[in-house]
């Protein structure tokens, strides 16, 4: 690995204390970082280098998956400075190129700068272009830019600012963090069916019968609220997280693959989803809103009567979807997809549903037997599991399912941002957002969007510590499927679920 | 379960006491045993009720895989009960007949009759002519035969046997032992691939490379040598055990399969297994015998210092084979089977290696993948493990197999004996030899008894301690294959190796 100098905008920010440091330090104890590298913090208030230091320490005690060692820390801070910016002022990109050139005199070290933007998405153009005119960007040795989501907010937007941040930097130099392809289990899906010949000869809609892609949460709008109301379940988490998983499960790699054909795949799977129609996209998606409800035995708010959501919202807090994608692969195979706040439980999983032999279900259900099922939990769990089914030693003839353990070694598994940081540092970007597939995620959603806006599909209120609006259950209900490991509904929550909860409003 | 009188033959042998009473006993605590059962015990010694059952008592004591508790003991011995018989007298079995008869009526169950040979092959026929001569056999009841292994010596006192006992016997209530099928890791292989579409998937030629089966001991012949020596490994483990996992391996079964259908099932693998021709044995068989050696650091002799063993013996103490199975599932697929006495190590396993994607295989070994194996260990472990690659977490864009616990499920399995004698009991053939498969096995091996009787092939020494003539690993190389978890040679063995092994004696 080459020596680098790291320079973090947003280094007194919450996400470089709860993520970046920590994943940074954890790296740094397995030799996982560059043997000399100069990292430059950048913000608004006026900290001292040692001041800055002393804040990493307190965040790695904080938030560090290993516990942090006074001694190593002090070592590993050392190569930590602090410059005070102001975003829009171009001479403190001066002063900064002063400082990483003296760094990087002091060290020794080429001039190879991975700018790390974890700030606010409005601030990414105006960064990119003064790291370009200050000559921060003009290094004899490779430059990078690390940026989080939000991309954009719709298909133009998106556009927008790839341009933009295109005039500064090459898509190569650009790594877009979508923090859910770094998260181990995601990876090690992508290790199973690639690697293995005997995942890679069911990878396909012979043997897969559907596919089903969980995110939800319990956690409601929280203080985000007035952000969040503009922004909706599609844009925060459909658009991005769910779709690159579900690129991710889909992707046919050649065995010689390398991340450029990675990025390929990745957009033949998008281009190969069957588009919606504006008009009709209430054929493939369920519009939702959390009502009033108990998660947990405890009661919470509808979604309207959140601090800081606009009086009459039709903000979605949950979508569920339904996908196909037309190639050879997967024609026939539903990809069913939703995420959700104030659900039942907190569940981030995939589940592959394995084809039963024709014909033959119900005898197999007389038996005991289950269908084969993968199962990737992501969140709280972190688990990858086969569904198989085995001889019931009570019931001679009979079968009962059980659960093996695919991903074992699960003792100390690296935090998401631990895999992405590195990847970057290497220069790695299999498991980034390319642009290509940002772009046509953007453009698949935009429909949704579009009828969302213009009301042309029904809102479901939901209660809040279900598992979303009964007409989900329903989508899935006509395909002959259901929704793997829903728990069955109580008593209480049938009652709740008896009120009408279809508000076409608006039309 | 009927309520069922259980007539043993060899009720004071060393397998009744070592396995059949064990097991009984194990049903019983399970409740696996009719409710109401009569067990009579055949022997010549001059034994009373009470000696019997305290000779059953003391067996348990000894054998069974769970502690006998006296009380329960107490319980389970009153339906035994013991009868002097001299096999070739014929009043014997009237006396017997009045003693069942006598039991059935105390105890108030009808006549089904289960009558087990626990004695040599040379008491069948007469044994089975005697129950159909006194009236035994005649019940309103049903009536079965079980016997054990050898089923005749070749093929044609194989058909002559089985001629004998069809006088007093139908196919249908006739149960060959062959206690490889009872094992507990064979008959959850079968559940595996017919009960779990993905595996079914993946049992054919299409994915799978090749298939090993082993059945390596370190003992040597030990005080059978007299016996062993006119019987060898093709008839003592080949024609039998190894022939039969085969069959249990490559069977193919639609879901709604009956026993019926197994039996058939395996007769049409005997019928598509290409036949050998004496004079070419060699070319798919390597005949060999031990030299002598060191297993475990101990010098032991060579098969021909045994004591009882004949002088200038070609007899074979191991064989290792290559068969094809010429069907739409299995043509392309090599079967490699080996079984030898004084090897260096104990282990009876099937491997199923799947095949790399084509012409890859060096790419992928330099990234330390490996392949896709099943490998089901059945003696002296129980397992069944799925070997996979993951990435190796140490160094990126590399893999390391990982071996995935298949049948975690192994607390306190049965022993063979128990879900034989049940399945018995139950009237399911399924796990027992049926005559079709036994008869083609005896043909198929015929050319091989002929080719060895005749030293149209060489008899390989092999140093006791190895893993058998080097020609059984090259028959292997041949084809690019290579035996599964063979240690390396250490040194010591290789210098041993190096002596001219190849004797072709006679020609």
């Amino acid at each position: 690995m080459e020596p680098t100098t790291i320079v973090l905008f947003g280094a007194t920010g919450d996400l470089a204390k709860r993520k970046i440091y920590p994943a940074l330090y954890n790296l740094y104890l397995e030799q996982k970082l560059p043997e000399t590298f100069s990292l430059i913090g950048l913000g608004r208030r006026d900290w001292s280098d040692e001041f800055f230091q002393a804040q990493v320490e307190k965040s790695l005690n904080e938030f560090s998956r290993r516990q942090a060692d006074p001694e190593v820390v002090k070592s590993f801070v050392k190569a930590f400075r602090y410059s005070v910016l102001n975003i829009s002022h171009k001479e403190d990109y001066i002063k900064l190129l002063g400082l990483v050139e003296q760094r990087e005199a002091e060290l020794g070290i080429p001039s190879n700068r991975l700018f790390y933007l974890s700030v606010g998405p409005e601030f990414f153009e105006p960064i990119a272009e003064n790291i370009q005119e200050s000559g921060l960007g003009s290094t004899e040795g490779w430059k990078r830019l690390v940026i989080e989501k939000p991309f954009g907010h719709d298909l133009q937007s998106a556009r927008d600012l790839n341009r933009k941040l295109s005039e500064s930097f090459t898509e190569e130099e650009i790594y877009r963090i979508d923090h859910y392809l770094g998260k181990p289990m995601v990876q090690r899906l992508e290790t199973l069916h690639q690697s293995n010949p005997i995942m890679k000869a069911l990878w396909n809609n012979r043997y897969i019968s559907n596919v089903q892609i969980t995110a939800n949460e319990t956690v409601g709008v929280e203080e985000r609220a007035s952000y969040y109301d503009h922004v909706g379940a599609v844009r925060d988490m459909f658009q991005n997280h769910m779709l690159q998983l579900l690129m991710m499960m889909a992707i046919q790699l050649p065995y010689n693959s390398t991340s450029e054909k990675v990025g390929l795949k990745k957009k033949h799977i998008m281009e190969s989803i069957q588009p919606l129609q504006k008009q009709t996209v209430g054929a493939n998606i369920i519009r939702g809103q959390y009502a009033e409800g108990n998660i947990q035995g405890k009661p919470v708010n509808a979604y309207t009567a959140e601090p800081g959501v606009a009086e009459n919202t039709m903000n979605d807090t949950f979508i569920a979807a339904k996908l196909q994608i037309d190639d050879f692969f997967w024609r026939g195979v539903p990809f069913y997809i939703r995420t959700g706040k104030r659900m039942k439980e907190k569940s981030t999983r995939i589940v592959i549903e394995f084809k039963e032999p024709s014909g033959q279900t119900n005898v197999l259900k007389n038996k005991g037997s289950k269908p084969n099922l993968l199962v990737i939990e992501m969140s709280p769990d972190q688990s990858m599991t086969l569904q198989l089914n085995a001889s019931d030693p009570e019931n001679k003839g009979e079968f009962k399912p059980v659960h093996i353990d695919l991903s074992p070694d699960k003792g100390d598994l690296a935090e998401a941002y631990e895999n992405l940081i590195r990847d970057a540092l290497l220069g790695d970007p299999t498991f980034f957002a390319h642009w290509d597939e940002v772009e046509l995620s953007w453009a698949w959603v935009q429909p949704i969007l579009d009828a969302f806006q213009e009301n042309l599909l029904p809102l479901h209120l939901y209660p809040a510590g279900s598992y979303g609006p009964a007409e989900s259950d329903i989508m899935l209900e006509e395909e002959g499927h259901h929704w793997w490991f829903d728990e069955p509904a109580d008593q209480e929550s049938v009652v709740t679920n008896s009120i009408p909860l279809a508000v076409n409003a608006n039309l």
